[in-house]
């Protein structure tokens, strides 16, 4: 394999948008771009477990690069689970089909964070780096890496699982600060260890995914969560790659997720788009939203929707287009072409439009 | 039992605080204050399943006040279950500990829909009726009619429980339009029948329950929720009691909400309580919004977070002080009656502050 510098994707769509730099036409991806919406990974599927996908590397790029083909989308986005760093630390956590991620034994006292010892990438996630390493071999679009933001790998190391509610979680947070805290500082540096690994094998940019911390008033985001997001994403910050940070119900939290240090800040479906751009600071790009459940309609809704999101986009030249949360199991491939060939026949970048590069920011 | 119109609790802080009307103290009831939370309930559910608490009146009429007993509150809400209409039109629906409402043969075809006949609240729910009776005989305090709205409704009926995504709901949203809208109409209008029978026997006010509208898009919400919520809200305006509408996740659906025709919009905890008054207009009062989880916290935090919800609502006369969502079953049931204490005895009402009596509303 020859040597891949991040930056060799500056020129790119998807990179200049995120950097809000002028470039030809709206990027667009797909958040769970890779997954069972695909007929050729269900194929992968039948033969290997999700599990076993994801520790292989020819197989987790496979499936990472089959949207990539299918869609001609932007960018490709490793496949992996959010999970993965803190199991391959020897944390029992099993991933249950149609549940998600349990947890054998969760981490409740100050005893049981010493099983979250520190990362070392390389030796710890080597399949997972040489997944990246093959991805950035093959892909002609940049890879972004991935990887789960503390709040929410959090969620389910202290509930045990999946979780309506997070009582655990949220009882740990308020009644034993230090403890939380102590918690999420170790998370935050598995996490940069994971990303800045991935970054250093070659992935052009990357997400990461606070999916649940919506769940959070913004008061208690900014102390109990932001400081440790804050921690990974300037701990990227010298790597010079576009951090994109994302999570559901985040509307009340787009602008301290961009405070965080995110380049990027992804919005949910829940927020119209040019609300959502009034939440987030200057000099920060935006990436989203259609309505994942949309490509569920005919296509003559989809379309409307599509152009709606662009219409709200404004032409800006920091928008990145994506769904609002990851592509349904349900949706036909077909249907999330066309809306890739859309955007890029419609979603054509205004110049005079205010940006990042015209506010000022 | 004696005759008790719906207006006689209308000097009630409560009700006065429903309205925009000048009133001594903030009032304050928790959603979800009948439940597992009190060992009394506990020990009711000891002898009784939930769904025998529900159909026998002097059960549900007994877990209903046992919270205004304990804790002191402003009001007390009947204790049900939103799926308790439907299920009483023959739809097989169970409510499965610790899982939800799951419906044996959800609805999704057009034959379906006539198993949702017109409800005759008198015969069909005679036993929610006769446990509006009995409270308003025991009661010293307004009575809070219960219903689940139509898109909360639709979601359990149309997936078969309770769902993450509501994919098949959103489908037939987008897909079956015409279906869709008979669907909701259909449930529009037994909500609307159960709802008006419970103020025709001295309920003092409602709660439309949209538990799950949050799900939505604003666009979405307004094509496909909003008439319907309008049709039972719009449909109660003669009786005269105050409406309140809630659901989770509405941070963006709080004007829609208030739109629909209600008279108090409550808030979930995610939206800072001055941000959700700005987008609830003058004239519509506004409940909530402490995060659940923090009654888990020590008393400092819960006193602190207590004072933030009454600062950040500006001692408005139209403050109703609730939850931000249900009682969480973990809570203890000392600090809430300590924030009852705490919001009656600090939250004074600032005749000065804006409000709808003084902003015209």
């Amino acid at each position: 394999m020859t040597a891949h510098p991040p930056g060799r994707h500056d020129a790119s769509v998807f990179i200049r948008a995120c950097r809000g730099e002028d470039h030809e036409h709206v990027p667009v991806w797909f958040m769970r771009q890779a997954g069972r919406a695909l007929p050729e990974y269900r194929a992968v599927r039948e033969q290997h477990a999700f599990e076993e996908v994801v520790h292989t590397p020819e197989l987790a790029a496979e499936v990472t690069l089959q949207p990539v083909r299918r869609y001609g989308v932007d960018a490709a986005i490793l496949f992996s689970d959010i999970v993965t760093p803190v199991q391959a630390l020897g944390i029992g956590v099993e991933i249950k089909p149609g549940v998600g991620p349990v947890v054998e034994r969760p981490l409740r006292s100050e005893g049981d964070l010493a099983r979250l010892r520190p990362l070392e990438a390389e030796e710890d996630l080597g399949f997972v780096l040489d997944t990246v390493s093959i991805l950035v071999d093959q892909l002609d679009v940049p890879l972004i890496g991935f990887a789960g933001a503390p709040f929410t790998l959090a969620s389910y190391l202290v509930e045990g699982g999946p979780s309506k509610s997070y009582t655990r979680t949220k009882a740990m947070m308020f009644s034993q600060e230090p403890l939380w805290h102590d918690l999420m500082r170790r998370l935050s540096d598995i996490t940069l260890a994971s990303l800045r690994a991935q970054v250093g094998r070659g992935a052009s940019a990357v997400q990461l995914f606070d999916s649940w911390a919506g769940a959070l008033a913004p008061a208690d985001y900014a102390r109990y969560v932001l400081p440790h997001s804050r921690r990974i994403l300037e701990g990227l910050a010298d790597l010079g790659v576009p951090r994109i940070h994302f999570g559901v119900n985040t509307g009340e939290l787009l602008g301290a997720m961009a405070d965080a240090g995110a380049d990027v800040v992804g919005v949910d479906w829940r927020v119209p788009l040019e609300q959502a751009r009034r939440r987030i600071p200057d000099g920060v790009a935006f990436q989203g939203n259609l309505e994942p459940a949309v490509a569920l309609a005919p296509w003559e809704l989809v379309e409307e929707r599509v152009r709606d999101v662009l219409d709200r986009a404004g032409g800006r030249v920091d928008h990145v287009f994506n769904l609002g949360h990851g592509v349904l199991p349900e949706t036909d491939p077909d249907v999330l072409a066309r809306v890739v060939d859309l955007v890029h026949r419609e979603g054509r970048v205004d110049t005079t439009a205010p940006s990042v590069a015209t506010d000022g920011g």
